[in-house]
């Protein structure tokens, strides 16, 4: 294949213990999901290998199904202290925490973020997301999750007040002249005053706009709101595609968008997750995911898959029958309903087979193979406009994401389709995102 | 004086720039309050005093008044993130956050201050307080801030929340057998099931129990309201005394109170803060001192001020003139407005000159001495049963920190006053705190 000019995109995908639902089992993986020195290994390996940054999911409530006991899932960092504690010990990475809108306050959020940006010297990124699952609702005062049209609603006015807020500084308004004793200039600050259907926020925030003018905004919403939420506002899409040519036709969607709402095609950029199990032969990558997949016990598989498909509990199913007729999911989660269907009856799997299936990528691409092999099908996808980049995702943790450090990262180099070593500090520069100017100080 | 065995604990309590209202306008003091290099610095510093804890207050507005831009005080970094940033660069000192009861979700905070005691091994405490500032209350849909009784009644059941939260996971829950496959005993987890006046919380947290058990509780209220909420709950409270024998008479009243709830006087630490400036000389220490007092803008002083009187605007009142009549405050400050108005009338202090007086302990006792004087006042009141340790306040960081570190903590040691290394790796440890027991799981 040919060298690229252009380079992709890679973001470290940490979940605790890894992405493997039963990689907490296997003999060379720390079992401990709140061990800080595994983020800040698996940190510094993705920072050593250029990634554009790291990425964290989150969950506002424990897991309630029946085999929560057996899964490593229940219990984890919080993502914006994990992030803030990772800031001091990275230096160039960014830092992406997903924070949900429909259980927070904005002012809360924009300045966390506002913060965290200033504590890393402008490497963080803000994953909004809305919450679909009854188990969160219930921390909040709710018996039921909000349905999809209202938390929609409420997303895209929570993300209008967070970006205000962000830009309640003019970029210079800190003069600290000590002889005069003024701070701030009196007009290099501005309330927001917003008033709307679901928040009321006066501002002005209490943190200085941050070194990338505003944190990075990322977004996974793939139904037809979050579509078009994601291209009127988000600058990184992470988004789950089974297939080059699904991958395909959801970023020439997507990037399609964006010109209604006046923007270029550059300013989002799609990022599909890849789960990846990398061996220096095939047979020896193959033998390796097999070992994950050894350690899946049927239930554990089955209860994930549930959640999967929009939190159905499938746990009275008979494991070797197929799967059940679901009602639509009210969640979030439909698109990716509709896939696993798909999957299931066009393999003939069994329920333990298709919950064996995502027990790995959770319904993201895959792909098993040598360093070559991996690198060729990243560069298909970067080069056949289905990816600006990827957000990795690895069996365990620390380890599988440093086989890929070693062994992928150094043959997408050669191709010059990664950097090297960081050019910017920022991580915007990083993922070529402009920064935005302050509308109000201008 | 002769040494005693019984120890004081230390807080160094973080303000950015310093306390001193004008320390930002001093040559020798950096003037960015988010510049991380100096909570860094003040943050080693104080651990290698063998200070207990760090403390950082809070507000969840940016202040509004007329001469908000004459002052550093608007824009800072959000605690929780400053402090999980700060677990990773120090090993042993208590980080204690601000977080208001008033505009959050216990969830929320249970969660993040979990997550910071996982983070730093056992360091975390946070200190729970009501917001009573309108500009707070614009932030999160009101108009104006939610009246005493009220707030104290939701902070009561918010604190309940977030202690069972807190007990959400037996301390031995998580088994991690790989051969099994199980990963945690599904007896070792509750549901809180909590169903209030403010709060429905259902649980349970998704962060295990943590290395203290749960965080410290840390106080300040000063109210019948907050001496009530304080003598149930509480294991440390900070407070403002500006004498010996206020703080006598508090000290005294709080830990009579204790009993009343089933706990002892030893349950709960009281920390009065502390002004200090030191000198090798008390010519040298008066001159440093002065040297602040002079950079005070009036006007900026009587700002300050009016917000520490209960969110009064003084600005329309001469500088020259009496602190005018006020209405007694409906927000948290009465205690302090009484006290105020009453040193005020005493030494007929004019507005200007009582704006000077608090701009840098506000209301704090002020010590302004040698190493020798200072001691020996901290020992009077540790031994004379007002204290049971001292949140230090300095006039600028780092460097006012680092005075009392090589000036003061040394003599304090020498008289067996205070530790020369830490012997334990909690903030419990440092402060004599028991680990509480999970009532849940016995």
């Amino acid at each position: 294949m040919t060298t690229s000019t252009r380079q992709l995109s890679l973001g470290a995908f940490l979940m605790a213990t890894g992405h493997h639902v039963a990689a907490w089992r296997h003999p060379g993986v720390p079992a401990d999901p709140l061990d800080f020195s595994v983020y800040r290994r698996a940190a510094q390996i993705a920072e050593n290998a250029c990634f554009d940054a790291l990425f964290v999911a989150d969950s506002v409530a424990a897991p309630n199904d029946a085999l929560a006991s057996h899964s490593a899932r229940s219990v984890y960092f919080e993502p914006l202290t994990l992030l803030s504690a990772l800031s001091t010990v990275t230096e160039r990475i960014g830092l992406v925490a997903t924070a949900t809108t429909s259980y927070n306050e904005p002012y809360h959020v924009a300045r966390k973020f506002a913060s965290l940006d200033h504590l890393s010297g402008g490497r963080a990124g803000w994953n909004l997301v809305t919450s679909d699952a009854a188990a969160e609702a219930g921390n909040f005062g709710r018996d039921a999750h909000i349905p999809h049209a209202e938390r929609y609603a409420r997303a895209w006015e929570f993300q209008q007040v967070v970006q205000g807020l962000w830009d309640s500084w003019a970029d210079d308004a800190f003069v600290r002249d000590k002889a005069s004793g003024q701070f701030h200039r009196p007009d290099g600050v501005r309330a927001l005053g917003h008033a709307g259907e679901h928040f009321r926020v006066q501002g002005p925030l209490n943190v200085a706009r941050s070194p990338q003018g505003r944190p990075v905004l990322v977004q996974a919403g793939s139904s037809e709101t979050g579509r078009e939420l994601a291209a009127e506002s988000a600058e990184v899409v992470f988004t789950a595609q089974p297939s080059l040519a699904r991958a395909q036709a959801f970023y020439a969607d997507l990037k399609g968008r964006l010109a209604g709402y006046g923007r270029g095609e550059d300013d989002l950029k799609i990022m599909p997750g890849v789960y990846v199990v990398v061996g220096r032969s095939e047979a020896e990558a193959q033998d390796k995911a097999e070992q994950f997949q050894a350690l899946v016990d049927p239930r554990v598989g089955v209860a994930l898959l549930g959640r999967m498909l929009g939190n159905f509990d499938l746990s009275g199913y008979p494991l070797d029958g197929p799967l059940p007729e679901l009602p639509p999911t009210e969640d979030g989660q439909r698109s990716r309903q509709q896939l696993l269907t798909e999957l299931a009856g066009s393999e003939h799997l069994t329920l333990a087979q298709l919950g064996q299936r995502i027990a790995g990528g959770r319904g993201h691409f895959s792909l098993v193979g040598t360093p070559l092999q991996i690198a060729d099908q990243l560069q298909v996808w970067f080069e056949g406009r289905a990816a600006d980049g990827f957000n990795i995702l690895v069996p365990h943790l620390p380890l599988g994401l440093e086989d890929f450090a070693l062994q992928v990262v150094p043959e997408l180099q050669r191709r010059g389709l990664l950097r090297k070593q960081y050019q910017g500090r920022t991580l915007r520069e990083h993922l070529g995102l402009q920064r935005p100017a302050n509308p109000y100080f201008t």
